[in-house]
């Protein structure tokens, strides 16, 4: 580690491979609890992960996965709702308001025929490919593959 | 890093967010060789990970997806004998034995509605939220999640 | 952290638990980023991701997942032949060209039943267990669960 490196702020930096609402949730609330405590955080949406970022993309059945859980649908939001738990919407914007950072994978983009209209540009930080995942994760105190 | 922090001994921090039980014994298997090699070691049960934690969760169903190796859950059990791989619930004693450290989600017991009661209590070392989580993992050597 | 340990290359040492072929494809990606950009890096190969390390594994059904995209296999392999992805195999002989280590896990082999025979050896740099793994990721500055 540098000099300088030792300077620079804390980071941690998550590829969001999984499209699964359950490690969305996950992984938005480990990368806002980061900033929350002055860190820096990175998400870099690939593969499934990345069908997220699409226009609706973050609502599409967000408890798909939940009632696995073992509970009905409809339990799980009573839960949720009582719980206060926060929806992925509010957690993503959350995200954005802490200073996060969301690089889109242009590579899956590429192999879906995915245009940057059909995204979320308001999300996106930046187009990257893994050059750019690198750079920030070597740096990082937190890297995590969700 | 600050100076106190160098001084401090190298850590390994897990979360175990899936239940799967080849990814429980994986995370135990990466956690007991930290703490082995004289790291220490967290691991910080959420969602279906957490599951695991409930009274008899442990051996529920230890050989559900082992089998999907394409062997018979009875030659798994036979060759895991024969191999001393090691059960799981020896895992976690060993973990435990060796000093590792278990944090358990609130929010996933707030939202599947488990108190402590229901909980493997003389495992688990705190009861936290994902605060607790990052301030272990910002200052780790290795960081998973699994 | 040493003054030796310090001077040493940066690293990126993955475990590839998944047998999932878009999670290789991942692993494989990072891995060679980080390879690119100067860095060094190993996977460890163990569970389902060892299996992949037999004769003729890598190739075994490659887009078996990837055609949940949503898109028939057929016009998978078109975008991809379009797009200029790597396959697989290429991107294992990058990967082992650039100076990339795998470690193949023994104890999968030995709850497998998997001799050295069965697997590619020609890939393969050490038959380790998971003190090999923590000794690496220890110094590494990137860490990832896959």
């Amino acid at each position: 580690m540098t000099q300088e490196q030792k300077a620079s702020p804390e980071q941690a930096t998550i590829v969001l491979h999984s499209g699964d609402m359950d490690k969305v949730y996950s992984a938005l609330i480990v990368a806002n609890g980061a900033l929350a405590m002055g860190m820096e955080a990175s998400i870099y949406f690939t593969f499934w992960g990345l069908q997220r970022l699409e226009k609706g993309g973050l609502e599409k059945g967000p408890l798909s996965k939940m009632h696995l859980f073992g509970l009905g649908k409809w339990m799980i939001k009573q839960r949720m709702k009582k719980s206060n738990v926060a929806k992925l919407e509010r957690l993503m914007n959350d995200f954005k308001t802490l200073g996060g950072r969301i690089i889109a994978c242009e590579m899956t983009m590429d192999i879906m025929g995915i245009d940057a209209d059909d995204l979320r540009q308001d999300w996106i930080d930046e187009y990257g490919a893994v050059g750019t995942y690198v750079q920030e994760a070597r740096k990082s105190e937190i890297t995590l593959f969700i």
